[in-house]
């Protein structure tokens, strides 16, 4: 790896890791992948290597600028502060409230409540069940949301950072086969972002440590 | 109520509620306070009233300068934006980050996870251990950050959004009596915070739906 280089650990299946490889790639920040594999040996964020760089156990983290940074939503606010080009916030204090409502709405609201470590202590037969529970009660929220604040996308006619939560939640959606039909403009505004390049390029598809059977 | 004055939507018992309280308190933001209580009347937050102000169907959220906003991290960046005096992130951008970094691993990764309407999904004997399990282990991470980022409070010596999530993610520890003795740094701050006039006033035994029993 290039010194300097910023490095992000990832997994390419992992939602939060998407939402900052989006973020990198709308910026053209070049950055090289170290993979970490969420099921593999255990589950290799649980190595003590990891650790000492994110004690949360999760991915992603990124090095950058001489720190290593976790959290999806902090890695992309200090992109958006030391890389402003393009702006994934918008100049607006109000809109900007909208966007980082809606995040955190996704980001605190129903990712955490579907994670695979939450599943895993949920009794199997169960598993399912609950993951949909939770991402269709924030997606009923979301959807009721959206009709006040979205344009061609969550806020507006520009790409926020409330995007670069939506498409990684609706592919989670999709895994746990929830039915997305109540919510069409969760739905129309994920196919139009899904044809952007930056969504393109970081799809969980298109990983380094995507699987051979797994690639789009 | 008086018009144009701010109003919170809360519960005096509410995590998330409390960060809000004490962000208003520290920059000195009068408000209203509109009690919504969640376990009364089968939980008012799902009156049809409150789900038009917001569908997540959660406290808090703030109703401020002609709009209403949910989810109290997006509350309290809006209020930097547009009140940023006493600032409560840092003005450099590595610091904001890891000031980000602590305020989502507390909002994002140990509140979601023991939060009543979670709870109330997890068998009833099961709850404590649940709710304990989602805390200690975020505290494991939380207390290795701020061996590396705290001074006299989370991020160093000033009062960041980090400390208005630490002080009620402490106080829902002690609620499911999680043992802190392992999170000596933790417990600093905590004591530290709490000592300051913000943290009082905002405290959940001194709000104005704190019921008899439960003023502190």
């Amino acid at each position: 790896m290039q010194a300097g280089k910023p490095v992000l650990y990832s997994y390419f299946r992992s939602s939060c890791s998407w939402r900052v490889r989006i973020a990198l790639a709308l910026k053209g920040i070049d950055y090289d992948t170290a993979p970490v594999n969420l099921i593999k040996d255990g589950g290799q964020q649980f190595s003590d290597e990891f650790q000492a760089l994110n004690p949360m156990k999760q991915v992603p983290a990124l090095k950058i600028d001489g720190m290593t940074i976790g959290q999806s939503l902090a890695i992309i606010e200090y992109l958006e502060e030391t890389r402003p080009t393009p702006r994934l916030l918008p100049q607006d204090p109000k809109k900007r409230a909208l966007v980082r409502m809606i995040s955190d709405l996704i980001a605190g609201g129903i990712q955490p409540l579907q994670n695979l470590s939450v599943l895993r202590q949920v009794e199997e037969q169960q598993r399912l069940a609950w993951a949909q529970k939770a991402i269709s009660s924030g997606f009923n929220a979301l959807e009721a949301i959206l009709r006040g604040t979205a344009g061609k996308y969550c806020v507006g006619d520009e790409v926020t950072m409330a995007d670069l939560c939506l498409v990684p939640q609706v592919a989670n959606a999709d895994r746990f086969k929830v039915d997305v039909s109540p919510y069409p403009i969760i739905s129309r505004i994920n196919r139009s972002l899904l044809a952007l390049d930056a969504f393109q390029v970081s799809h969980p598809g298109r990983q380094p440590d995507t699987p051979p059977e797994m690639r789009a």
